[in-house]
C-alpha cells in the first residue's frame, strides 16, 4: 500500500517528485468544478510518463460499438468523454534550456492540494543540465464561483543569475484520448486568433459537434511592471500561444498569471462562443488572480459548512474523508441537471465519463442530506431521460422504461448482453432514490410533477419483465444479473425481485395518495400516461405474488435460485494469487464460484433495514460477508453500514477502512487511471448512515450512534427539511444541534427527543459491542 | 423460397443469369477438392454484384480479438480463412469491348454443375453494347486426383464476324477478405515471373507466413493450331497474366485451356514452391485437359460408388441429397489429418473456415459409414491437438483437456464467454466420436494408440469441472451453455451432464479392458499420463453421483435446472415477425423464453437411443419439439432421426425436408454468404439413421427401415467392417446386399438375419404409422 502523503487534516502533500507514480499523483491532484476538470499534470513541460487529461462535462464522442459477435439490441456507440484542450500549459525556457523536471535536478519538491480552498500548488528548485538554478512554483484553481473560468499562476525566482527567462503560456487543442482506437482524433479545429489581450482557440467535436471556445489572457509581473505580449501568436490550427521574455538577476522573481475561459455550445450560442470566451477571460484578468480566487474560496467555504465531516483522533481518517468530500463536490454540484456523476469524474477517461447506477445507489444520499437541491437535479436528470428509457425498453420488446446501464445522454452505451440487457436492477435504485428524496425532504413536489411518471413507467417495465412460474405459483424474474456481477443470467435475484416488488407497491401507494388528495393531477396523469385501473390491479397481483428465493434451513433470503448448489467456499479459502478474481480466473470459473463481487442481498438490507429483523440481518451478514470479495469499490461501505446496523461494530470499522482512503492509498492499484469518484461517497455513508446510524423513518429523523474505538470523536453536518443540523459523537455522548428552522422530534437509539435551535439533543451512544 | 434450379438427378442447372442472386448462385456452384476451393464466380469480367472467394485449406490469418469488455481467458485471435489468388480469371476482349455479362445482352444462359463428374460449365450468347455477338462457354474443375491442380476451358465462337479476340488469362493475388477490418490485406507479394511456358505468382500470408505459389500455363486452340504466348507478362507484384490474340471469322471458334497449380509451404519446402508449381502445371498442360479431367472423374466415380444415395420417385429430393454429398466430399476427403470441416467449406468466409463441434456431432457418421479411413483422420486431428486442448483447460484453471469451440490449429478462436468458456459439451461429442468409431469399425487400434489418451484428458476435465451440491447430494455442472445456445450460463444442462457421466464411464470401461488385455500398453499409458487408481475411483464416484435434471411429473429429463419456471409457450404461439428470434428479439428476451434453438436434450437421445424407453422418447419429443425453433441448420435432421426412432414417421419426413435442400432452396436466406456444409450431412443422416434406422449395437449392425410415403424407394451404400453394403428400401421391402467380405449377422426390426456376399437379406419394412 502507498503511504505517500503527509497526514494533514486539510491538505494532500507530496514531498517528492516520483516519476514512477506520476500518473497516480496526477489522478489525486485532479481539480474540477462540475463544468470542467483536469488531472494534476504539470503546467511546464514534462518528458517523463504522464497522462494529460482535461475534460468538459457533457462533451463526448460516440465511439462505435465493437464486439466480436453482435447481439440484437446492442447500442450503436459507447460515449467517450473527450480529452480536451490543455489550457494550463506553459513552456518555460531558462537561458535557452527548457524547464523539464524529468531532466536536470529537482530538489525541495512539494505538491500540495489545499482542499479547504480548492487550490493546487507545486514548487521546487530546479538545476538545469547546464547548471542554471531556479525556484519555480505553480498555483492553479478552477473557479467554483464562475465555472467557466480557471487560473494558473507561475512564479520563477533566479537562484543563479543573471538568467534570461521566456515563459510561453499556451492552449493546446491537439490532444487525443488515451483510449482512442487507432489513435483517432475526436476534435476538428474551428478557428484561432486574438481579441484584444485574449488568444482563443475553437474546436468542434467530431460526430457530436460540440463547439468549445477556449480563451486565455495573461498578466506578466516583474518588478511590479506588466510586460507586453510578444507578437507571437501561433499559426497552428490547434494551438494558441504567447511568449513573455524577461531577464532576471540572481534572487529576482517574475510571475505570470494565466486566466482561461472554457465555454461550450452546450451553454451558449455557438456563434457567440469566441466573443463570450474572450470577454469573460478579459474580465477575469481585469478582476485579478486574488479576487477571482477569493470568490472561488467563498463557494468552498459554503460547501464545507454544509457537508464537512470532522474526525477527532485520526488525522489520516480526517484527511481521507475530506478528500472524498472534496472530489464529490468538484465532480457534481447540481447546477446543471443535464450532468451527472461519472465514476472517474474529471480524473480519468475510464468508463467514458458516463452515468452508472452508482449515482442513485450510492452517491445520492450524500447530496440529499447536505443539499437537497443538488439531489433534486439528479432526479430531474432521470426524468429528462424518461422518453429514451422508454425507447430502450421497447428495444428489448418490453413495456415502460428501462434506464440505461451506462449513459451520457439517456441512450444505452454498454455492450455486454449480461449487463446491458440483464442488469435491470438499475431501475430499482432510481425508484428508491425518488422515494428516499421524498421521504427525507418531506416534499412531494418532485414526485407529483415528475417522479410519479417515472414510477409508472418503471412499474410497467417490471410488469412486462416478470413471468409466471407454474411450479412456483409465483411471479419470477428470469435471466438477470444482480449487483453481484460475478453471476450472470441468473433466475430470481433476490435484490432485483425485492426491488421490483417494492417499486410496484410504492407506485400504487403514491398513485392512491394522488387519487385521494390531488384529483386533478391524478386525472391529468391518467390521461397523459394512459394508466388504467386494470393495470394497477395487475401490478397489485404481481406485487402480492412475487417470488423471493429463501433458504428455510438457514432462515435467510438467497441471492438467487440455486445459489446453494455451488461449492460453499469462503473468501478465507482463497490464495493471495487469486486476487483480484477477474484478473486471475476465467469468467466461467468466477461465475460458478460462490464468490460475490459486491453487496447484493446485503444491498437490499442497506436500502430497507426493516426488511428482516435484526437476528436475520445478522444471519444474512454472517452468510454473505465471508463470501464477498469486494472487487467493486462500492461494496465495503455498504457492508460497513449493514455491519453497523447489525451491531458488528468492529467489522463495520474494518470495512470502513477499505473505502476511507481508497485512492489516497491506491488500495486497488489502479488510481493512475483516475479516482473512484462514485465510491468516495462510501466513507461518508459509512460514517453518517453507519456509525451515526442516521435513518429517516416516516417523517422522523433517527440516529443510532456509536463511536469507533479508534477515534476520539467525529462530527458532521446535514440539512433536514430546511434545518441545518450539526451532529457530534464522542465517547459515550451524542450531541445534535439545530442551527435554524422549526422545532422537530428526533429519535436517538430507542428514545425520542425534542429538537430546536434553542434545544440540542444530548444522548448516550450505543455501547460498543464486545 | 427459391425454386431456381431444374429438377435433375445429377445436375444443378440455372437457366438464367440473375444479377440479384449472383452471390447465391456463386455459393451453390462452389467447387473444392479438400486442398482448395472457390466460389462459382465468373472467369470473365463481371461488373455486377459478386463475391469472389478462393480459399486454400489450412491457410489462415490470425485476426486480433476485438471485444468491448475483455474477459480473462479470451483468445488472442480469431482465425480467418484467407481469400487467396483468383486463379480462374480471364479477361476477354471482343473487337475492343470487354466481355462483361453485366453489360450488353445475355441470352441462352446456362450454368450447370455436374455432380457426377465435379464439373462446372457455363455458356451463353453475348451481344456486346456495340452489337458484336459471340457464344461463350467455360468449364472448370478442381482435380480430385491431384488436388493441387485446377483447370479452366474457355470457348468463344464468333456469331457475328469477323471479330478480333484477345483472351488474357491471369492470376490475381491482390485480393481481400469480404470480412477484413478497415480493408486490411492479408497477403504480401513475394515474387512473380515466368518459367518456360508457366507464369507464377508467390504470396506470403501476413503474420502466419504461409507461402503460396500459384502457377498457370495455357493452351490456345484455333483451327487446330496452338498459338504462342504474347510477351506480355505482367509487372505488378500481385499479378501474372498473358494475352492471346486471334481473329475469328463468323461461326469460327477458339478455345483456351488454362492449367493452374496451387502449392503451399504447408506441403512443400518454401524455397521449392515456385519450381514445383511451374513443373506441375507444365506437366498438367502436357497431359492435356481431357486426360486430366478423366483422372478427376475416376475419383468421383469411386466416391459415388462408396457413398451415393438414390431416391426413387422424387427427383428434387434426389438432387438435394446428391448435392449435399457432393459438397461434403469436396470439403473433406480425409487425405490430410491437419484439416477439418469448416461450416462453410470453400463456399464462403463466415465462421473463418474453422472447426466446430459440427464435425464430431454431425458430420462424423457420414465419413465413418462410407470410408472409415476418412473418419479416422478426423480423430487423429483431435489427437494432434490434445496438448493445446490441455493448455486451453489450464487457461480456465481446469485439469485435463478442453477442446476449443472453434479452432484452426488447436487453439481457441471464439470470444464470447458464454460459448468459449461454457459450451463445454463439445468435449462430449469428441468422446462420442471415438466410441462411435471404435464400435462401428470393431477396430481398437485408434482407441488404444491415441483415443484413450484423449479420453483420459476429457475425463480429467469433467472431474475438475463438476462440483458437489450439498442440497442435491450429487455432482453438478454449473454455468454451462448446452447445444441450445438460446440459453446461456445454465446449471445442469442434461445433455452436458449426461455426456460427462458417460465419458467417465466409457473411459473407465476402456481402461479396464486395456488393463486386462494389454498390460504393457496400459502400464505405458499410466506412466505417460500419470494416471492413478485414486483418479479412476474419483471418476467412478462422480459418474455414480452425477445429477441429471428430471421432471417427475412429466416423466422426462429436463433440459436444465429451472427450465419449467419459464412461461411454457410453444413455437405455435410465435408470430411470423418473430422469426428468426436472434434477429428480432433482444438476447435477454431469447434467454428467458422457453424457445430452444436446436436439439439439446433430444441430441442426447440421438447419440444414445437407449437412454430412455420408447414411451419416454415420445414424451420427450412431444415436449421439446413444439418448443424448438430450429434456428440452427443442424437441428431438424437430429429431430428427424429421433422422430423416426419414436415412430413419428410423418414428422420425421417433415423435418427431413427442412435440411434436404437447405442451400439449393436458400431456406435460411443466407446461402449468399456460403453453403451450410456441415449441415448438409443432416439429410444423409436423416435417411440412413432415420428412415433406414441404421444402428450399431455392440458388434451387430441393425436396421429399422421404413419408406417415407412420398417416395417410391431409396437406396444407399455403406461400408461396415470392410464389407461394402448396399441397402435398398422400397414399399414394404428392405433389401440388404453385401458386395464382398466375411459373412455376418444383422438385425432388421426385431429379427436377425445372416448376411454374406452370396446371401442377401430381404425383410419387411416397419409399417408406416397412421
Amino acid at each position: 500500500m502507498f503511504d505517500f502523503f503527509e497526514a494533514h487534516p486539510w491538505k494532500i502533500v507530496e514531498n517528492e517528485l516520483r516519476p514512477d507514480h506520476k500518473r497516480f499523483s496526477e489522478s489525486i491532484f485532479s481539480l474540477g468544478n462540475e463544468h470542467m476538470g483536469l488531472r494534476g499534470f504539470f503546467e511546464e513541460d514534462y518528458s517523463g510518463d504522464t497522462f494529460q487529461g482535461s475534460y468538459i462535462a457533457g462533451v463526448y464522442y460516440p465511439d462505435p460499438t465493437k464486439v466480436g459477435w453482435w447481439k440484437n439490441g446492442y447500442p450503436e456507440f459507447f460515449a467517450k468523454v473527450i480529452n480536451s484542450t490543455n489550457w494550463v500549459g506553459m513552456h518555460v525556457c531558462i537561458d535557452g534550456e527548457r524547464l523539464d523536471p524529468a531532466h536536470g535536478q529537482v530538489t525541495d519538491y512539494r505538491a500540495e492540494l489545499d482542499m479547504k480552498q480548492g487550490l493546487l500548488s507545486r514548487s521546487y528548485v530546479w538545476t538545469s543540465p547546464c547548471g542554471k538554478k531556479v525556484a519555480v512554483s505553480f498555483q492553479r484553481f478552477l473557479s467554483m464561483a464562475d465555472v467557466e473560468l480557471g487560473a494558473v499562476r507561475c512564479e520563477i525566482k533566479a537562484l543563479s543569475g543573471p538568467l534570461s527567462i521566456v515563459v510561453t503560456p499556451y492552449l493546446d487543442g491537439d490532444v487525443r484520448n488515451l483510449d482512442s482506437n487507432y489513435g483517432e482524433k475526436f476534435w476538428d479545429a474551428a478557428g484561432h486568433g486574438a481579441k484584444e489581450d485574449a488568444l482563443y482557440l475553437k474546436s468542434i467535436s467530431k460526430k457530436t459537434h460540440f463547439e468549445v471556445a477556449t480563451a486565455m489572457s495573461c498578466r506578466f509581473l516583474h518588478r511590479n511592471d506588466e510586460h507586453d505580449l510578444l507578437p507571437q501568436s501561433c499559426s497552428q490550427p490547434h494551438r494558441a500561444e504567447a511568449a513573455y521574455a524577461v531577464g532576471l538577476a540572481e534572487n529576482e522573481t517574475m510571475a505570470l498569471e494565466k486566466f482561461v475561459a472554457v465555454l461550450t455550445s452546450r451553454d451558449h450560442e455557438a456563434g457567440d462562443l469566441i466573443d463570450l470566451a474572450c470577454r469573460k477571460v478579459l474580465q477575469a484578468k481585469e478582476l485579478g488572480f486574488n479576487p477571482l480566487f477569493s470568490n472561488h474560496v467563498a463557494v468552498w467555504d459554503q460547501k464545507w459548512a454544509e457537508a464537512d465531516v470532522i474526525i477527532e483522533g485520526d488525522v489520516k481518517a480526517q484527511q481521507g474523508i475530506r478528500y472524498n468530500i472534496f472530489q464529490l463536490q468538484q465532480t457534481y454540484a447540481g447546477r446543471d441537471s443535464r450532468l451527472n456523476i461519472g465514476p472517474k469524474g474529471f480524473t480519468g477517461e475510464k468508463y467514458g465519463g458516463c452515468t452508472y447506477w452508482d449515482t442513485e445507489a450510492f452517491c445520492f444520499p450524500f447530496y440529499l442530506y447536505t443539499n437537497k437541491e443538488v439531489a433534486r437535479n439528479l432526479l430531474v436528470y432521470r426524468y429528462n431521460h424518461l422518453e429514451r428509457a422508454k425507447e430502450n425498453a421497447r428495444k428489448l420488446q418490453l413495456k415502460g422504461a428501462l434506464y440505461p446501464m451506462v449513459t451520457i445522454d439517456g441512450r444505452e452505451c454498454h455492450n455486454e448482453w449480461e449487463i446491458t440487457f440483464e442488469e435491470i436492477h438499475r431501475n430499482g435504485a432510481i425508484a428508491y432514490a425518488i422515494y428516499h428524496y421524498t421521504e427525507y425532504t418531506g416534499d412531494t413536489e418532485y414526485l407529483d410533477s415528475m417522479g410519479i411518471e417515472v414510477l409508472i413507467e418503471l412499474s410497467r417495465f417490471w410488469a412486462s419483465r416478470v413471468s409466471y412460474s407454474e411450479p412456483k405459483q409465483k411471479f419470477v424474474i428470469l435471466g438477470v444479473t444482480g449487483p453481484n456481477e460475478y453471476e450472470n443470467n441468473v433466475n430470481n435475484n433476490y435484490y432485483t425481485n425485492m426491488l421490483a416488488q417494492w417499486t410496484l407497491s410504492y407506485t400504487l401507494q403514491e398513485l392512491d395518495r394522488l387519487e385521494r388528495t390531488k384529483k386533478d393531477l391524478f386525472k391529468d396523469l391518467q390521461d397523459r400516461t394512459q394508466l388504467t385501473r386494470q393495470e394497477e390491479l395487475q401490478w397489485l397481483n404481481i406485487q402480492q405474488k412475487m417470488y423471493l428465493p429463501r433458504d428455510e434451513e438457514r432462515r435467510i433470503y438467497l441471492q438467487q435460485d440455486g445459489y446453494l448448489d455451488k461449492e460453499q467456499k469462503l473468501v478465507a479459502d482463497l490464495q493471495p494469487g487469486d486476487y483480484p478474481l477477474h484478473k486471475n480466473w476465467s469468467w466461467d470459473h468466477i461465475l460458478r464460484s460462490p464468490y460475490i463481487k459486491q453487496a447484493d442481498t446485503i444491498q437490499a438490507f442497506y436500502f430497507f433495514p426493516k426488511l428482516v429483523d435484526r437476528a436475520e440481518l445478522r444471519r444474512s451478514f454472517d452468510f454473505y460477508e465471508p463470501r464477498t470479495v469486494h472487487e467493486s469499490s462500492l461494496s465495503p461501505s455498504v457492508y460497513s453500514i449493514v455491519a453497523s446496523l447489525a451491531g458488528y461494530e468492529e467489522k463495520a470499522y474494518e470495512l470502513y477502512l477499505r473505502t476511507a482512503r481508497l485512492d489516497l492509498d491506491n488500495y486497488n492499484h489502479d488510481t493512475e487511471d483516475g479516482c473512484h469518484i462514485t465510491s468516495m461517497v462510501g466513507s461518508w455513508l459509512a460514517i453518517v448512515q453507519g456509525f451515526a446510524g442516521l435513518r429517516f423513518e416516516g417523517n422522523q429523523l433517527a440516529f443510532d450512534p456509536y463511536l469507533p474505538q479508534q477515534w476520539s470523536g467525529y462530527s458532521f453536518k446535514i440539512n433536514y427539511q430546511n434545518r441545518p443540523l450539526s451532529i457530534t459523537v464522542t465517547s459515550g455522548e451524542f450531541v445534535l444541534k439545530q442551527l435554524s428552522g422549526d422545532p422537530m422530534i428526533v429519535r436517538v437509539g430507542s428514545k425520542t427527543f425534542p429538537l430546536s435551535p434553542s434545544q440540542a439533543v444530548l444522548a448516550p451512544t450505543r455501547r460498543a459491542e464486545a
